[in-house]
């Protein structure tokens, strides 16, 4: 459900609660913007590191416009009930990557003012935490979420989407619902699913693990994530990421079980595939050849019947899912060409590249290095617009890279 | 279990049956390393491109001293069994992505030579198929798996080595059945976890798959992959893959268990924990405080014990496995540091950038290029050894770089 938007209005004076890494960077921003801002933290010594970073003010100045609550997200509602309280002209927004719940315990308590709450999700972060850690440019590009509701005031959501537009990121309005289920789907379920995956690597041997490329890589790089954080925002965000894992695990479990189908009989099955061309070899063949459903040129299959298609719908569902996933700019995304080009593992060979690939004023979409395992040397696969491709690959192979597309 | 291996030996004449992108690409790399190849192919079609543009001859030519079957998978006993009755002298190799049945269904027919038979699996590929796609320098730098047994001729081994080193390739001697666990953990279940990860953002909303960010790219890339071909990958190595997706559905069976216990009376204890600074606010607080074993300054935690251990620990196992993948040259993973440099969306930035870290003569270990929603920049995190990092910061800055470390 998207909510309507009214236009961003910049307040004059904000004042932001919590100096981690979230309230400074937004100090730092709003500063830049013009804004008079001030920073309040339960540790004098974070308050100060962050007015010193950003040259905000210490300490709530005057009265402020918009009042944002940048804690750790098990206080967050309490601290947000308590600036409603203390500035009673003031907006409130929060930073908590979950919505839903700080809603409810406001409701919950019935806390006067809450129609001068606005949720808000900067979906921005670092691997590394507290005001030290701040940059100014953290929302740059970011989604900043707003989640109004029928009960929250327009003037408040304008000064919310004023702050978030200073800072650099893009607006989108969702439903604090819609938000939850949102981040479970996008984020929260695909953190447990590598979390998952990595931890069963443990059991393998080196040999074994030694065997793994880039896809492994790729699917299981957040699983370095901190675990307490991770498990303060999948506590979070509870009967969300449940309901997206709970139609996960049926899926997988339908995977499961048509491999466990497949399984059965393995030899038998698939020495009646691989027979299929010589009948009068004489091994047995169970199963009614032609009674299966995943057919389709497929000799042996009748043994699991729809087995196969089992997988080749999972498989294809993904492919469906994955499609969906907005591109470069948001956009949806493009079919990029991929060239791949072989890169001696030395100091300034990529430098050389890049030159050449600026000096044909091609302008790469995504890239990826992949590594060679005991190779000197890696292969660097360069995504671009389908009508560039050519003329990406005639510039490099000219001037004498191993290229491919 | 790791095999012991013989020195590898070069074979003079290598016939390639099936005219593949493998079969091809080997092809290629044996006829520059001045091997005597030749290559067919069921089809006379697919056999005389594969010949063209390998430089091999066509049909077996003379005897050869090893043969490799490079056909589907669905077919590889099959051919397999055919070539050691057709060359009663000759090592016959195979590159089936699953070793254990292979072996199963040759046994299984009792075929006669089987000691001259040497199960093999070069982990490479590309996502498009066929002679066309062929590439001489396929397997440079891959993993190339040798799966032998205790019947296995020692001589065979080593010319099955020979070929994967003229190629290229890492040669890794593995069991069958370790060879076919491994790839599951390593392969298959990512794939899978990848493929139902990603089929769950089909029911989001537009705005809601606009929250994607970088994690669930990552998680979902190798989701975009082909249906049928992993239909029979996965078909192929189904008890394997099944014992791995079994422990993983446990783990996942726990996580889920445990966020539907802190999704119970979720306010309540939400409440609870936002409500520990002000005891005197009047919200009702269940549970008995102290009573949880999660414990840990978390209060509120009582009301599902446990509950956030097991989910510390599901993310704690993830890093664990994690940290087992080998870096970039096959090594335990180096503890890269990371700077990201912000680099403008326009041609020639990225050459500027390398330029300068070349310059520098810094080599980097890992580069990933992390896309912004709507803004005309990138950024870019260059991994390097901790030891140049600061150097790197120093000198990209000076040029007027915006870097983080």
């Amino acid at each position: 459900m998207r909510s309507r938007l009214p236009d961003a209005v910049l307040p004059q004076r904000v004042h932001i609660i919590g100096s981690g890494l979230i309230g400074t960077s937004l100090a730092m921003a709003l500063v830049r913007a013009g804004i008079s801002v001030s920073v309040a933290d339960a540790s004098p010594t974070h308050e100060a590191l962050a007015a010193d970073l950003s040259g905000a003010m210490r300490g709530a100045v005057g009265a402020p416009e918009v009042v944002v609550v940048a804690t750790p997200p098990d206080v967050t509602a309490d601290v947000v009930a308590g600036a409603l309280g203390t500035w009673p002209r003031a907006t409130v927004t929060d930073v908590a990557s979950v919505k839903r719940v700080v809603l409810g315990q406001l409701r919950a308590r019935g806390v006067a003012g809450i129609e001068r709450y606005v949720g808000g999700h900067p979906m921005a972060g670092r691997e590394k935490s507290g005001a030290i850690s701040a940059r100014i440019d953290l929302f740059e590009g970011r989604p900043w979420v707003i989640t109004t509701t029928a009960e929250t005031a327009v003037g408040g959501a304008a000064l919310v989407m004023g702050i978030a537009g200073a800072a650099g990121a893009v607006v989108r309005a969702l439903s604090p619902d819609d938000h939850d289920n949102a981040v479970a789907a996008v984020s929260h379920v695909p953190q447990v699913a590598a979390s998952l995956v990595a931890a069963r690597l443990s059991e393998l041997s080196e040999d074994a693990v030694g065997l793994a490329g880039q896809g492994l890589r790729d699917v299981t790089r957040i699983a370095a994530s901190d675990p307490l954080l991770w498990t303060q925002i999948l506590a979070g965000n509870a009967p969300a990421v449940v309901g997206v894992l709970r139609a996960l695990t049926d899926d997988l479990t339908r995977v499961v079980e048509a491999l466990e189908a497949l399984s059965e009989n393995e030899f038998d099955e698939r020495a009646g595939e691989a027979g299929a061309g010589e009948p009068g070899e004489g091994e047995s063949r169970a199963g009614e050849p032609g009674a299966g459903d995943a057919g389709a040129g497929e000799p042996g299959s009748a043994l699991a019947p729809g087995a196969r298609r089992v997988l080749a719908e999972a498989i294809a569902a993904g492919n469906t899912g994955h499609a969906r996933i907005p591109g470069k700019h948001g956009a949806a995304p493009a079919a990029y060409t991929v060239v791949t080009v072989l890169i001696p593992d030395e100091p300034g060979q990529l430098g050389r590249l890049f030159q050449d690939v600026g000096d044909a004023g091609i302008n790469l979409e995504e890239l990826n290095l992949e590594h060679n395992l005991g190779q000197p040397f890696g292969q660097l696969e360069l995504s671009v617009l389908p009508g560039v491709a050519g003329e990406l690959v005639e510039t490099l192979a000219a001037r004498g890279w191993r290229v491919h597309d």
